[in-house]
């Protein structure tokens, strides 16, 4: 016999930004594997479960993932319900798939409840929606890591909108790169960090002055938005504010 | 003076894909203009407010959304709390541009709680992370309808895994622009109706197979996914299931 896993989308900040079934399963929870991205007052969701981190240093490398899949594992075998509580969305970034594939080799069921995606995050409280009748018809998101072993596509070739997720120590080599790719110098372009925290940073630049950025979100975790999606509203034809 | 302007994600489907966020404004709102495709259900969470049904015929072509606009303002003017609850992410394929801009028109303030898209529920369920280390490195969301006037992009020239929204009657036309692009006809391509619905249903095919799909997800609202996120996870040769 064994018990049920959780695999729980946190959303990328404040704790009320996780779905009201994520909290529903986290107020079960016997156990919770909990990344380190993850708001500390989840924890009064589930008062009375075990708590592990697995965020610290020595789960970040993938002998980590392994351990987290172990750890996943003999959990299941003790206690009712185990939650393993990630930042953003499993499915994106999220090393889903590791989890689902160690589960499913020991015979263990599991659910998989969607979170908020850093990228939907930072457009709704910057108010920069991703997509855009007639500009914005795509919206891609990629990582600013994987980038950098693989071609960054022309613009023309590609979504109207990338997003470039864990992009903080990739700035300078990111808008090199776009430039390469031929995306015009002055493409609007929006780095937030810490998106969806109450101390969430947002400044806008274009492709050419985007390593300036550094400065302002430096050692926090950032994504950087390249395109149509990037751009305020024009707004200020319409306001009637003064 | 104005009432608060709440644009809130209801997610795709069952209503506890909301965000706690999104809960907690609605049992605060006193009018609520929602679309036909969010869960009855989040009537419980407002059941003293004003409900305005703005998914019926009539508010859903251009006309339509200048009628939701209008109402918007109007609304912000009378009440104290007015929410706009859309199905899915406000921010992706949401229209929410065009309230945004209504509303800063007339000077009216307003927040946006972003929500579970309907690409991130259908993986969830189905347990297709949409990337992947190594195979699945970006990821990007377009409509079928907006494809159908743009060309679709060579698979090597774009991301890794394809996620059409709105796809339902397009997909016999889908499956001959993929192909004519160079997708390969065996590419893994996983169809869903009614994402994050108790009653959504999820069919596997290839791009050439695609479209056989529509017997099973006709007259639904579809997403389909192509390529490497598309993929059921390679589980059988762990599995110790018999």
């Amino acid at each position: 016999m064994s018990g049920r896993v959780v695999i729980i989308g946190a959303g990328p900040g404040a704790g009320d930004l996780i779905t009201v079934r994520g909290a529903r399963w986290l107020a079960k929870a016997d156990a919770v594997l909990v990344d380190a991205l993850t708001d500390p007052s989840l924890r009064e969701l589930a008062p009375h479960a075990r708590w592990i981190d697995v965020g610290k240093r020595g789960y970040r490398d993938s002998t980590g993932q392994n351990r987290i899949n172990a750890l996943l594992v003999e959990l299941a075998g003790q206690v009712g319900v185990v939650v393993r509580l990630k930042g953003g969305d499993p499915s994106v970034f999220g090393r889903l798939e590791e989890e689902l594939q160690a589960l499913a080799a020991a015979g263990i069921d599991c659910e998989v409840v969607p979170g908020i995606t850093a990228a939907v995050a930072a457009a709704a409280s910057t108010r920069r929606p991703l997509t855009r009748r007639g500009t914005g018809r795509s919206v891609s998101f990629t990582t600013a890591v994987t980038a950098a072993d693989a071609s960054i596509p022309a613009p023309a070739a590609h979504s109207d909108t990338e997003v470039f997720y864990m992009a903080g120590k990739q700035l300078a080599a990111l808008s090199e790169r776009l430039l390469a790719a031929g995306w015009p110098a002055g493409t609007p372009t929006s780095v937030v960090s810490r998106a969806g925290w109450p101390d969430q940073l947002h400044s806008d630049h274009t492709v050419s002055t985007l390593p300036s950025a550094s400065a302002i979100h430096e050692g926090r975790p950032t994504i950087v938005t390249v395109g149509a999606g990037a751009a305020p509203l024009p707004l200020h034809a319409f306001s009637s504010a003064p």
